[in-house]
């Protein structure tokens, strides 16, 4: 797996040593190129579909719908060498393991390549797999605009992957998608592997604080209508929201723009973000309340005109049990005793194949939980304990 | 007063009614004319120093240091029609009254107008009260850059300010400035007058706040170290320490700066100026202390680096015990009772020439407090009692 990871990794590399393949850019042409040369190396019958999803399938005993493994190649701007990348390479490294072996499974086993999970380049993010779960019109995918004025039906067409197939023409009996954790949980806790059980939903409003600008020398505290005032408290609330509420309940202010932002002037604006993330829907829906009563509480205390606009508000993902308690198992009986089941923070192309067909996930850690970053980095021992368990449970799941 | 008020707020107007005279601009040498020549028809002797402050005077009937009053008629740039131009208007028109009736003083009268007091164009502000009270050398001012690379000097001679006379030459009996509040005090609690009895001492600083970028969804809120919420924190800690502290104490965070400032993503770094300010240097001495303790304890809580830099510390100024009688005897005598004493939040001329005068200050209300800005308003009725207040106040000191 290391030198798959490499060869990708050295396409179109940063000089701080990061990842830059775009989606359906030439660097992401030139991924997806490799990709293929493996399937068909390891023997996989690739197919395009027409969002330029590569289906990489290997026949079973039977025939029928396969098991599907998967991730994406496409990275962020600065990205790492793991993120979707580790998922497509162990995919291809689980069909080449049973090749060596001659192991044949009951059902077909699939290896897939979403396009644009990132979104970076076009909105929205996890597109190949959303068009492919039926959740985006093929259409609409295909008219996307980047910032830079391609269209992307175009873009796939000239780097190639305009492919033929239906989009979710083949129907997984169950998908299983491996990634690294991308947050700190896992290395924190020493710990080698998990298995993701839900996704968080989420929720980012903008909330825009109006107050009164003022002579920060000569108003006197008590006749302050101070908008930076505002946003310290609700980043102090947000906080304490999240403790009080415990679970996987996240709470972050990650943007604050003050007007007029001078050290002498009490701020007449404020805007922030709320990002707001919780596995489950109902806790989630109770935060935005929490903190909806807050606003209006501290709108009346200090005079202030307090707006929220929504911006993303996703449900959360709850993943299929059975697939769960297979991992679990899997992992036992390789000696990895009980692992963590856990909740993803981030979302992936796992969570739109889970509207069509039974899904989980498999994390490894990620040191230092840094990710979309050239110091991304994941122990080769920890890739190799991942795929290791993606083998056996997409071989357990394809037999059963 | 009203008529010159219009014919200095006429100069360089802008489409919303704001005043620009930048200080050793064109519209502030047009401003500077105009004085002059209402100075001159007020048969006052003009003289110009080598800073540029203009002053007029009126002779007594001894010789001996004058009485002074006056401000500055530089603005910012999108200021008010008060802000400074009142208290030299109000002066010459002190002189008027007296040559009306004509009633000479025992002691010379003196109407000062005061270089570069806004100091938006050229550092440091108050620069001529400044020099004129030997806080900086003459030299040094003259040498001040502008950003738009105008040396001071030059500018001063290029409009035909720049004077024979030596700063400070005059060493006044007393100062007294007459001045709009600038803050909402006055107008909220429906009184006329104040008499200034102490300026703020200012505090600056500037709170660097390092933390880890981490992505808002993954990172369990137990293993954050999220500059945004250690600036969230400041900013309350700020407006409680001033409500507990009460008397003159005020504190503002004006601006804040994240990085990389993005919804989904934890803060590495947190930029924020803190404003404290109070009359009494021990307390606001104190006020840093306990800033400073809180600052390391949130570090320490967090895992947050916290630097801090600081920016303005000046004393507070205490004015002169005699003059401020005076004042209150005189505003009494011509019905206004028992009017207030206050602190002034800003910074004045009068402050410099405490240094080397018995000096005091007296307020009229500022409509809502607003000032710096084109709805900067004083009822005329307002200006003429201030007015009249500063006439007898200067003629009993006078008379003294």
């Amino acid at each position: 797996m290391q030198t798959e990871l490499e060869e990708l990794a050295a396409i179109n590399r940063g000089a701080d040593g990061s990842c830059c393949r775009l989606a359906l850019t030439d660097a992401d042409r030139r991924g997806r190129d490799l990709v293929v040369s493996w399937m068909r190396n390891a023997e996989l019958d690739v197919n395009i579909d027409r969002i330029g999803n590569i289906i990489g399938t290997r026949a079973g005993t039977q025939s029928g719908p396969p098991v599907m493994t998967g991730s994406h190649i496409d990275t962020v701007a600065t990205g790492g060498r793991y993120d979707g990348a580790y998922g497509v390479v162990a995919g291809i490294e689980v069909v080449r393991a049973l090749n060596a072996r001659k192991v044949l499974t009951k059902r077909p086993l699939a290896v897939v390549v979403f396009t644009n999970e990132e979104g970076v380049r076009f909105a929205p993010d996890m597109m190949g797999s959303l068009v492919y779960a039926g959740g985006l019109l093929l259409e609409d995918a295909l008219q996307a605009v980047s910032e830079d004025g391609a269209v992307l039906g175009e873009e796939l067409a000239r780097i190639g992957y305009a492919g033929s197939k239906r989009c979710g023409e083949i129907r997984p009996h169950a998908f299983v998608e491996l990634h690294i954790e991308q947050g700190p949980v896992l290395d924190r806790a020493n710990e080698v592997l998990a298995v993701v059980q839900d996704l968080q939903g989420i929720s980012w409003q903008e909330v825009n604080i109006r107050g009164v600008s003022n002579h920060a020398g000569t108003t006197p505290m008590n006749l302050r209508h101070d908008a930076a005032y505002g946003a310290g408290m609700v980043t102090v609330f947000v906080r304490k929201l999240a403790q009080r509420m415990g679970g996987s309940q996240v709470a972050t202010i990650g943007s604050v723009r003050l007007v007029p932002n001078l050290v002498n002037v009490i701020a007449r604006e404020a805007k922030l973000t709320v990002d707001l993330r919780n596995s489950d829907d109902a806790a989630l829906s109770a935060a935005e309340q929490e903190l909806e009563a807050f606003l209006v509480e501290i709108a009346d205390a200090e005079g202030l005109i307090i707006e929220t606009k929504r911006l993303v508000r996703t449900q959360p993902v709850r993943f299929d049990d059975r697939i769960l308690e297979t991992i679990e198992q899997v992992a036992a009986k390789l000696g990895h005793g009980e692992i963590r089941r856990m909740t993803s923070g981030a979302g992936h192309d796992a969570q739109m194949m889970a509207r069509i067909c039974p899904a989980a996930m498999i994390f490894v850690p990620s040191v230092n939980g840094i990710s979309h970053n050239p110091k991304e980095f994941t122990l080769p021992r920890h890739l190799e304990d991942g795929a290791n368990v993606l083998l056996h449970a997409m071989k357990r799941i394809a037999n059963e």
